[in-house]
């Protein structure tokens, strides 16, 4: 078992922001990259944390991400605002949209952002998160890389397509969920293979379209979604509507823009807020309260809500702290010491 | 073998609403209903065919049902529009609102309409697919009657919460799915029930919250939704963004309303329409030729787009008829002589 040492939340951002401003990100995309990687180390959702930063340098270091981009905002005042990103960090240009967004949202009940051109690789949790914390209900989906395949067929053309929401409660976390549509994340069926344990049955096929649980056989053929037809339905809706429908990549054509899977993904994003009092309003009713008899007629008969354990996790880190083990403390250092270089060699 | 006659289209349109009309419905309630109705019949989705007359008829006997309600549009020019039902039918308040939608959609890129105080019974794809039409993304939902778990949970407290999406494609039918969020529907239970076979596992739990095959425990308990934790998140935002968002009933208040299954449920409904050509427009790409990229890619490798069988019975119906046998005939001709009367005894 590593040796484990704890570092507080604010000294772990620190480290994570100067590595990214070493590599020339610029201070303010640094500092948004950072918040999201420590926010994933801080829910102990590891597989969105500090191991993320290797990913972005690589990014960085193959000229794929933009370290100065500027988010860039068009907004023409109606339902949907965009911003570019400018091939640089999908947090940078949320953070910069967000206040238009939220201000929108509350003004006439529903808005869209697009975020075109950005490089993806956070959970969309943290945006959904961030907007119910402005009292706003909120969707959030992009597309990936195109390792899964439709129900019935054998050719990946559909990505893991992430999909999110947020609703805000009063006086707690929000509610808020956000899956992949496969069934699985390619990366533990990556850790089948190099464990040379067979992955479960309904994860993948094979090149001929064939049930495997052979992982070789998965990652040469096509992941498949989770809920048979009903999950290929929705991440095509998501393909559509994050990838078609904003005229940026989808799933395709970002793992062909890239040349395969060891870079991040490349395209856009769609976020949708909604205004709960703007949509109740006439009704009479509270929205959030009458959200909140739902919402603890599940938790109440000891069905667990969506993101507790991560909640969870982050009241524990706000009082002690990140636990990170010796090797995650040695690339930490290494990354600072060496910067991009560490990446190329 | 029940005998089976042919009927057009037009001919069958032209009994539903005279039945209607007959039960004191407004010429221009019936004719919306009967429209949909028909339209299940002519793509042969029988259970949201003239199957449903009845349950509509019982409605309208039990007092429980609006016949002559006048849909009510309240449009304060901003990206949400509201119509009340008055406690009729969902389909007049929805056909008197969709030129407001999509007028609002195209201007603005992106409108919301809200269904309030209505009697639901019928398939989303109708509303999706005509939105559709018009050049639309369009999303739809609403909450039913609480019959279903959450997962890990034993309690009731989400309906079948369908999820609908419709996306337009050039000379072809629209990309339409439609689906309950629950494993099975109420229904395919029933029948197990009265046939004396088991039901298939995972479809619910009994009222202790063990998983049962016994379609008896399984009325008693709760039925299941869909792909786990994830199909029971997406209900839960379902219950929230078409119930408690809009102050409508969410599915537990619902089945309160009507002391039971046996009547159509009362709710509203949220409608999602979405214009491409407006959020594609800064990206010079052809937002729909995108989408077919991908629709052509899922068809073309043998799997079957969602909603394929439904538009294969439909251009049968349109050459063809549609096919009933004699027991929905007299089944007609009974709601024809009878009126309201017909459910009374």
């Amino acid at each position: 078992m590593a040796e484990q040492r704890y570092i507080t939340i604010d000294a772990l951002l620190e480290r994570v922001r100067k590595i990214f401003e070493n590599c020339g990100v610029s201070p303010e995309n640094a500092e948004a990259v950072a918040r999201v990687i420590v926010a994933g180390e801080r829910d102990n959702c590891k597989s969105h944390g500090i191991y993320r930063i290797e990913g972005c340098l690589r990014a960085l270091a193959a000229g794929k991400a933009e370290p100065k981009a500027v988010p860039e905002i068009h907004d023409g005042g109606r339902s949907v605002i965009e911003v570019d990103a400018g091939g640089g960090f999908s947090n940078p240009a949320f953070n910069a949209a967000k206040p238009a967004l939220v201000a929108r949202a509350k003004e006439t009940g529903l808005a869209a952002l697009v975020i075109r051109d950005c490089l993806h690789f956070s959970a969309l949790w943290h945006e959904v998160e961030a907007l119910a914390e402005e009292g706003l209900a909120a969707v959030s989906m992009c597309p990936s890389y195109a390792f899964v395949a439709p129900a019935g067929g054998k050719e990946p053309v559909l990505g893991t397509n992430p999909f999110a929401f947020g609703w805000p409660r009063p006086g707690e976390h929000p509610y808020v969920f956000d899956f992949a549509t496969s069934v699985a994340a390619r990366g533990e069926i990556e850790l089948h293979r190099r464990a040379g344990t067979p992955i479960p049955e309904g994860w993948a096929v094979d090149r001929d379209g064939n049930p495997t649980t052979d992982p070789d056989e998965a990652l040469d053929g096509a992941m498949l979604t989770f809920g048979g037809h009903k999950g290929s339905a929705l991440s095509t809706m998501i393909e559509l509507l994050s990838g078609a429908m904003l005229g940026e990549f989808m799933s395709r054509e970002a793992l062909e823009f890239t040349g395969g899977g060891a870079l991040l993904p490349r395209h856009g994003a769609l976020i949708l807020a909604l205004d709960p009092q703007v949509f109740a309003a006439r009704s009479g009713r509270d929205p959030i309260a009458e959200g909140e008899k739902l919402l603890t007629a599940i938790s109440g008969q000891g069905a667990r809500l969506p993101s507790q354990r991560r909640f969870a996790a982050r009241e524990k880190a706000l009082r002690e702290g990140v636990v990170l083990n010796e090797a995650e403390f040695a690339q930490l250092d290494r990354f600072e010491a060496l910067g991009l270089e560490a990446v190329k060699m």
